[in-house]
């Protein structure tokens, strides 16, 4: 069965810096692209960064769909024949902005996706999506998109499953938080169990660097349709570059035993 | 905070013998309550073993509700003011049976839980139950149950979750299966997850000893509404007697960040 590659840039981004953001993630992409990769995930807002103070600050920041960095992913997806998933901070009408996805593919189709669920300070200032994660059939799979916090929440996560996606790519911002020692950071916990119950794998690409007293889990993760990490799965505050060979066509078989199904076991009328 | 202390017993019931079984079960409640407990939770069809060749050996082994294992578990419930939570073959009319778990209180009250989604050849033995996990109010907070694969479905665990159990026991029989070395197995994954997602506690009581052929992974887990093991989560496949001492008030917070609460931030409209 032939493989996908997908790569994880684990990068960091530059609070309301634009310029240095797109020149950052070019670069990514095309490293990406030097490793053979068919698929590329960049973190969440990795077009403006994260931290900010309030809407206008964002705002300040903001491109719309035709602005310079959504134009170089293209150009680059284009050029390199890879698929770009990235976040950036999206300029709305009235002065509104949201916390958006872009997937870009070599063919110049743009589709994108607008957190739903969101984090925190994050409902000071952006507008919440209403779609659902798309779902796209694309050169190597269907790949769905969702962000972050998006991740928290079961129900969203089986929407894409259930419309056929192969590959969940997460741009996430995972801010760092105490928990046992020895054990996995949650957050990768919760993107293994999402894909173990589906038979779905996920692509999650944090961020690193401290952005106004924010640091990060630094935990990008690729895991399999059963739920096993093939690459990343540490914290690991730095930049890392996570690269898995993925039979992204195991996610068609949704069979775990002679008489389960992930999908048709549930019972949606007692739900 | 006052703490409740739970206490898994990992046996290996045997095979159509329920009154060996009854004898191994009245010792761990026994051995549970000597070590504080008042909740313990023994292993899914604890009163019958598992691995069945077909209906009518299920059938031969069942009891009813006023059977004797039942009715000695009443019995050790109130003299030793302890709660149990078990799995046994449940009797139904016209030569059916359910995999059912009993929640049994000291003062005497019975709650029973027919698993809703079966695994595997329980297809061909167990009539489904039709009913929600149940939330009871018992002395010591707020306690569902449910079974073993039903944990794999985030849409039945969120349906006690949002009920307001504090706690969730689930007698389980995972069935082992090879798994990447050093990962921690999916099965005690996904139950932090559950947790983590909904802020409530799980304790998950498997079992040991191989039965037909089958082995189990041993995998007895108590975790904490953060999702994170306060007991077991390794592979033991032999006896084992986990305790843990939970603050299950935790679980009435349901606040994740100064913005977020993990069941109000569902958008139900949108699932």
């Amino acid at each position: 069965m032939s493989t996908v590659r997908v790569v994880c840039q684990q990068l960091a981004p530059c609070l309301g810096n634009a310029e240095h953001n797109r020149h950052l993630s070019g670069e990514a992409i095309r490293g990406a692209a030097t490793l053979g990769a068919q698929v590329v995930v960049l973190p969440e807002l990795m077009q403006s960064g994260y931290v900010f103070n309030d809407r206008q600050e964002a705002f300040d920041v903001s491109e719309a769909l035709d602005g310079p960095t959504l134009s170089l992913w293209k150009t680059l997806a284009s050029e390199l024949n890879i698929i770009v998933v990235a976040g950036f901070c999206e300029r709305l009408e009235d002065g509104q902005v949201a916390n958006s996805a872009a997937l870009i593919e070599p063919e110049g189709r743009l589709t994108v996706y607008r957190k739903a669920h969101l984090w925190d300070r994050e409902k000071l200032i952006f507008t919440p999506g209403t779609e659902p994660p798309p779902v796209v059939e694309t050169a190597v799979g269907r790949i769905a998109v969702m962000i972050c916090y998006d991740l928290e929440l079961p129900e969203w996560v089986r929407l894409p499953a259930l419309a056929g996606a192969d590959l969940l790519c997460a741009p996430v911002n995972w801010p760092d938080a105490p928990r046992p020692a020895g054990e996995r950071p949650g957050e990768i916990v919760r993107v293994q169990a999402n894909a173990a119950v589906n038979r779905m794998f996920i692509a999650a690409c944090d961020r690193h660097g401290k952005e106004r007293g924010v640091d990060w889990v630094g935990g990008s993760v690729i895991v399999d349709a059963d739920g096993y990490p093939q690459a990343g799965a540490v914290s690991h505050q730095q930049k890392q570059v996570l690269v898995a060979d993925l039979s992204l066509m195991q996610a068609r078989d949704k069979t775990i035993s002679a008489h389960n199904h992930v999908h048709q076991d549930r019972r949606p009328g007692l739900y």
